[in-house]
């Protein structure tokens, strides 16, 4: 893996002292980019007649690349190599989020209106004019991120505390770009009924309820009945959020190859919860050919192994995803790490789009197919055309809860994707640029926009 | 109830113009004073040649008498009341508390380490090594504050929405007093094992669960089933809180008096979730003579309608409330507004103590009895001696869950009472001062380090 593309998420500070003299530092990255890492950050931490000390950050591409290039470093002659900081692990010691207060509380005055006595008039306004929750409190701007840690990324059943990094970081996304206070809920359970009530039983404090890396089939009941049992919006980020995202760049994915999602042969490989509402969203907006594909090959009609949200999509064809993928126009995976060979992409029709999305390793790494794809895109931040569900939920959901909506629908859903997808002007549209990077600011407004009008229109929203 | 005190929990803002001319904000001023209103800030907003706009803060003593007040500047010849604000209304607007991210997301790089693909790394860390969600994620420093509702303030069952304010200001007390990040977790349920299910279900996400506003006897039972069943301490901060506060108040009163705890006539009317707690409590310390009453009267052997946790404290004597307090030497009321009078006071033995802790509105308001008490204390923060629960729970969490605490123990809230009290010098003790403000930065690092020690006396400490 070593001709992978180094990464932040692979990202080294190694402190090292060497004699003051010429040619040492040269010497230093000299042995780490001959082992292909990539320098970032170099800080002089000291400097004396007699040595130099120096915090040197480097990315490589896996944590085995990453002990090459230390062994590299500590290889060389005088050096001392003092200290080797992991990134990654620094960053997540003690959490990444907080809870602050608005105000300070600076004296007893502060004290008699934020808590008592005073604050006991606010109690007794929300009792009387129970509405009144979403102006006195952060319900109106506050999401829980669900989970029951079964299908964390693409790792599997971790379980709640190993899921709570990946909770934490959507609860920065929900900060940085929806302005939105999300709290992670990793729950001790993965029975559905009790994931259910015990998320009715917490929701009065939220305006919304994101539901993330909870494994399928049981998500799609979730989320089904806690929509039906609630009256907030209620969003599974691993189904909606990735066919938002994706339906936005396979749009303009297909205006780049002049071809039309009605005649497309479309191959989707992965049928849990990304696949399935992938496939249902773009037939929602008018996917003429879909072949679906799971672990076992084509959902066919005679396979007697399918569960209903797979048995929707079983066709006629047989075979494997090697079949499947003979001629088709566009492969979208959501599936498992290097699925995908060169070959089968050869395969594909001319001009293929190809989506690799899983995480954090994609079906088959870009520079594998990089000559032989029109478009290719993934779930990664260090390649270009990252299919990031980023794009989608903090608009989403600022939209939503701006207008109080009780529920999403399919069309929020759809304006959401188009606009993301409206927000790529066709002179930048590009086989390296189908979709607005996430830290185009301009998309989470637009998608807000997009949503509210759409939940207006549906008769759903309620401010 | 216009000769109380005016605080800042009935504190308003009125702007008004009046013309430029001398004398008109005198006779603004005059006219607030008159009607008892106690006058703060005074901002000049826009003055001209003609006219002068203002900004005046104003304590009440309730809302009747804030709208007496705004009557009277009405009636001011040439005045235009512009506006009114209700100063903790308007400071509840949007809620109180905010999830912030602790570090920025301000590139490709740091979505990289901060979400995926880096943070799968991390993950796995935990999945591998559990005991790690404690050094990699918020847990470490985190507290649920669990209610249902049934108990706010002294408000009672007013449910879970409209207990929100509480739990917000809670947790600002948590940030502000303890640096701990504290998130109000709100319950849609008052079924007793409904509650204990929840909480245990989202308990990974915290390092602790703080119990509050929950009725009683259901609360104690909580308490008992939670603490058990979890492994990160639970504290029903209604019982142990206030019964730590007031024996540190108390000790001190006691002090002041020279009286001894163990030969000390003490009443106690109410016999709720704190009632209880305190009665152990100071049984714990040594008191020798507990009278407990509830709104019936004194808990007697001979009454067929107590339940275990009052009939554990029921003596041969029967009686009212009125017959308890004859001859006492200490009265501590957790029950209700209004219900002692002074003659009742005055019945009293000799330097008598009265806490009067009924919250908002006390038993028995302290101007009616200051001449007649040796030390008054209330649960407010604008009379002295304030029994504030603030004094013991973030101080008390800080030191559980720095040394891991696996539960909480009698002998630590012992010694959170005795760091509190002990933080009155004798030179400083006086009947205005038994106990430290709750803005004395030196009380939760008191309370912490007690707490700690005994924690690793008790063998309960894990870090």
């Amino acid at each position: 893996m070593a001709d992978l593309t180094p990464n932040s998420s692979f990202s080294l500070t190694i402190r090292f002292q060497v004699p003051n003299r010429p040619g040492m530092l040269a010497s230093v990255i000299q042995a780490i980019s001959s082992e292909g890492g990539n320098i970032g950050q170099i800080d002089l931490i000291e400097q004396t007649r007699d040595i130099s000390m120096r915090d040197i950050t480097v990315d490589a591409a896996s944590t085995e690349h990453a002990e090459t290039i230390v062994q590299a470093v500590k290889a060389l002659p005088d050096i001392k190599v003092l200290d080797i900081y992991d990134r990654t692990f620094t960053l997540h010691k003690g959490g990444k989020i907080s809870v602050q207060s608005k105000m300070p509380l600076r004296g007893q005055a502060d004290l008699a209106m934020a808590y008592t006595p005073g604050v006991g008039r606010v109690c007794r306004a929300i009792a009387e004019e129970p509405d009144r929750v979403y102006e006195l409190t952060i319900k109106h701007n506050t999401i829980a991120i669900v989970t029951d840690g079964s299908a964390v990324l693409g790792l599997g059943n971790l379980g709640a505390e190993a899921s709570m990094p990946v909770m934490e970081g959507k609860a920065m996304l929900f900060k940085e770009f929806g302005g939105l206070d999300a709290f992670p809920i990793c729950l001790a359970t993965q029975s559905t009924d009790e994931i259910v009530e015990t998320v009715k039983r917490i929701a009065p404090v939220f305006g919304g309820v994101n539901l993330e890396d909870i494994a399928a089939p049981r998500c799609f009941e979730i989320e089904e009945r806690l929509q039906k049992e609630l009256n907030i919006p209620v969003f599974h980020d691993d189904q909606h959020g990735t066919a938002i995202v994706t339906l936005a760049a396979l749009t303009n994915a297909l205006k780049l190859v002049e071809k039309s999602i009605f005649d497309a042969r479309i191959v989707i490989n992965g049928a849990g919860a990304a696949g399935v509402a992938i496939a249902k969203l773009l037939q929602k907006d008018g996917a003429g050919s879909i072949v679906m594909c799971d672990s076992k090959g084509i959902l066919s009609t005679t396979r007697t192994d399918l569960n209903d949200q797979k048995l929707a999509f079983a066709i006629a064809q047989g075979g494997s995803l090697v079949d499947a993928m003979k001629g088709a126009d566009v492969f979208l995976g959501v599936s498992a790490p290097g699925v995908v060979t060169p070959e089968m992409v050869r395969s594909m029709a001319a001009e293929p789009i190809v989506f690799a999305m899983a995480n954090p390793i994609p079906e088959i790494q870009p520079e594998y197919v990089r000559d032989d794809v029109a478009v290719m895109a993934t779930g990664r931040s260090d390649y270009p055309n990252q299919i990031n569900n980023v794009l989608a939920f903090p608009g989403l959901f600022r939209g939503a809860l701006d207008c109080r909506a009780s529920t999403l629908t399919t069309n929020m859903y759809l304006q959401a994707a188009l606009a993301i997808a409206s927000l790529v002007n066709p002179d930048e549209l590009h086989r390296e640029h189908i979709i607005p990077s996430v830290f185009d600011g301009r998309v989470a407004l637009a998608v807000a926009a997009a949503v509210q009008k759409a939940a207006r229109e549906d008769g759903v929203a309620h401010a």
